[in-house]
């Protein structure tokens, strides 16, 4: 399941309680940048050298992945198609770009399990407010949140599921409802 | 949302309670035979006349309709359809066969809205213990409703979805994201 919305939209946390219901896991992601106090090898994310990294995009062992300043951030497929062929759901917390590149994999066990859910804010001025009343960041850091929300929600519409956030019980039932809505689902192939 | 599945499944709990919430309503249907007392003309049934029923089956107005000992019973498109425009879900509790016709309804707005929802009992054994545990039938009349039971679970794999009935609690959460998972699909058409 990809799940993707502008931040201040709660995404994270719903991701996050379903992992705690032991639901779904998070797909761990791989890194070239350097592990920080406390971050585990394998649980955190996989930290790899920059030769192995890109040794490995020749290979075309990633779901997704990018170049952020420098730093290499991807998900590895196999990471995702293990866990599926034993029954295990795979969340993947991911921007619009690496929706795409998931959207494009030719895997056939992924595309069949695909599931993507895009967090809307129930309105930009929403949003807004959300950011602003976390306080924790300056006006300027808001402006650009803001910015990229305006750019990031022009794509929901190439989603399976758009979700527009109201309060935080009810998102996460209607969140989970398209876990729970798609394990009763009658396989075609009956 | 056609709703079948055996006697003893919970599936008339799981569609009542979710209309009690306001989630969707019950389809109510037609029938030639008499009001019994308190029955209410729109509520309960609508209440036809035998010439009238066998006009509207010429017609093709029903969705579905059977006769079960000399009464005739039936669900009119139009019910459904002017329902469905104006936004509201309605539930349709109906046998295996109700399913067949309401499956080969050729009405595009019906076809687009329609979804299968089959309730299966944990199994046969289990279902045998709860329809002895209620304690209000004779042993003959619960072995009819197994014998029933038996054929009817045979149709599962023409539904959608496939309700494994556990505890009610589970059971009511499960059948509900049903419905809420489609709200929030994202239309085919954007």
């Amino acid at each position: 399941m990809v799940v993707s919305g502008p931040s201040g939209t709660g995404k994270t946390t719903l991701c996050r309680k379903l992992c705690e219901e032991g639901e779904a896991i998070f797909s761990v992601s791989c890194t070239t940048r350097a592990p920080r106090p406390g971050e585990v090898d394998g649980k955190d994310y996989f930290f790899l050298t920059e030769d192995d990294f890109v040794a490995r995009i020749g290979r075309g062992e990633f779901f997704e992945h990018a170049n952020v300043h420098g730093r290499r951030y991807g998900t590895l497929k196999s990471y995702v198609t293990d866990n599926l062929k034993r029954g295990i759901d795979v969340l993947m917390d991911i921007d619009v770009q690496g929706a795409v590149q998931v959207r494009a994999c030719d895997d056939a066990l992924v595309q069949r399990c695909l599931t993507q859910v895009f967090v809307l804010p129930p309105s930009l001025d929403e949003l807004n407010a959300r950011l602003s009343g976390r306080g924790t960041e300056s006006a300027e850091a808001v402006a650009l949140r803001m910015k990229n929300a305006a750019d990031e929600v022009e794509h929901w519409p190439r989603y399976d599921y758009a979700l527009v956030s109201g309060s935080r019980e009810e998102d996460y039932a209607r969140f989970k409802s398209i876990l729970v809505e798609q394990r009763m689902r009658v396989p075609l192939a009956v």
